[in-house]
């Protein structure tokens, strides 16, 4: 009966002393703040270790990490395995991009470690990550490493699944939904298109030194809907470069600014007038800027062969 | 009471008389067969509706579509809120690659319809599956279209999504884990690596009419990850089409086959081999080749203009 009571115990918080004061438990959705108060208190309960603790030559036995993509913010865009990483941690580290309505749903005995920017504060440097998580897992800990987004894409995985190999460490990535996934949901867009953009090319506003244009930019082509991941202080150099290409100042674009968050905006426009949507919208923020550059007529004749029946009921 | 029975009831089957002979409630993980069957009770008692129904001037109340992402394949690879919508859900239309055991999360009185292909059968056309889900919201029921993956990725919901606004019917896209997120994790590797891939390509085998290669390895090139989704009937047209892009014979190559599902391969070799591979490991159905093509040495020199940083905890 203890675990019956506790399950309808709504009043009973989720947070430990280590967040109660700074992590406000946020129930912007009805249908999660009562089903996650039950998860939160079942999962705990029910739910098979990940990873559980190997011994290495009889010493100090070893714990696990789990590299979790905690979605593109809104909560209930967790997966159930995200979920039940998190309620199983001994610690999760955690940084500016995930809502601190996620890092609530760790148990009360979870201790919470900010690495990202506050105001003012630095984050913590990559290698210093890689070294804690490391080091908590030395110690037989669970440890969940949270990333915005999906942890395979532009979440730096590789770095940190090296470190825990490096020391033996059972390591996995829980996969989540990407933010590309979760911008055109909520523009109500598809990313790709039959006969429109058979292609999706994912990339950020990045550049190399002395390149004259984003190389970020240098796939979009017709046929490709291009999404620019945290490229919004690029905008004017992506806008350029894709006008370089070849693309239309009046194509359509779209700016998705902290998509599923409580800050959300979706910007429409054309990419001639991006800088100045931008600027009039005051975008400030993660945000990601959408382009689809639809297949030319001549292009969109897409081979007749039962090949291209496979694609159909794709993904 | 009866709640809390039904709650820890789990001799009762969730399953409604049209779809409990055919389809298992299979549990392969303890963790989402006890959490889930609290879920499969609670959230219809206690969710809130998604699209309550509307009115048209007086008419029939509207339904409402949503287009739901149900992941790679594991059930707890779901997220909240798909899980929420497919219980909530009056009928639900599934195809081929959803697994059962997420079609069997419908409550009791859903009605769930097949429209994928069994073996010896046609799947539906787009256009009857567009009428079937329009005239099921004309009816003021709310419509659950379960697609594997991302709706947004290689899911046709751009068609559906037209058929629905053509009738002024409410519709939401409900984003999800795609196939190159859980493919990457199965493998443990991230899809991007700074200096090494920064820009991830997801495409599909389809080529078009005529082309010599193709079309869909016309991205790939040094610092790319190319994912090629359903894509094994043409691994070897895209193995010369990469090779002809310059890509060496013994570049490593991944291949993910039912990723996340019970049937699960992984395949790893060289793209010089992967005909010899594909027919070795005789891989049918659903699956995903990954290639990485490094950047060389020359092309990794990163900028580092403040704007570079900005990417450092993206996604």
């Amino acid at each position: 009966m203890t675990l019956l009571r506790r399950m309808f115990d709504f009043t009973a918080s989720p947070l430990g002393p280590a967040q109660a004061s700074s992590v406000p438990v946020v129930a912007n959705d009805g249908f999660s703040a009562l089903v996650l108060a039950r998860l939160s208190t079942v999962a705990q309960k029910l739910a098979p270790r990940a990873g559980s603790p190997s011994t290495r030559s009889g010493r100090q036995p070893l714990g696990h990490i789990a590299l979790v993509g905690a979605g593109p913010g809104a909560r209930d865009l967790l997966t159930l395995r995200a979920v039940q990483r998190i309620q199983a941690a001994d610690v999760v580290f955690y940084d500016r991009l995930v809502e601190p309505e996620i890092v609530a749903l760790a148990g009360p005995r979870t201790k919470c470690v900010f690495v990202g920017k506050h105001v003012g504060a630095h984050s913590w440097p990559q290698e210093r990550i890689n070294a804690a998580i490391v080091s908590a897992a030395r110690r037989g800990l669970r440890v969940v490493r949270l990333k915005s987004g999906d942890p395979g894409i532009f979440g730096r995985a590789g770095e940190e699944l090296a470190a825990a190999r490096q020391e033996n460490i059972d390591v996995e990535i829980v996969p989540g939904v990407t933010s590309a996934s979760a911008a055109a949901a909520e523009l109500g867009q598809s990313l790709t298109e039959r006969g429109i953009a058979d292609t999706l090319i994912l990339t950020t506003g990045m550049s190399r030194a002395g390149a004259h244009l984003p190389d970020s930019a240098r796939f979009a082509a017709p046929g490709t809907t291009t999404a620019f991941y945290m490229s919004v202080r690029q905008a004017s150099r992506i806008r350029d470069a894709l006008m370089a290409r070849g693309m239309p100042a009046d194509a359509p674009v779209n700016v998705a600014v902290e998509v599923t968050k409580p800050g959300q905006k979706l910007i429409h426009g054309t990419l001639g007038a991006l800088d100045h949507l931008l600027a009039q919208s005051q975008v400030k923020g993660c945000a990601m800027i959408l382009v689809t550059w639809p297949a030319s007529a001549s292009q969109t004749t897409v081979s007749a062969s039962p090949v291209a029946s496979e694609q159909q009921p794709a993904n």
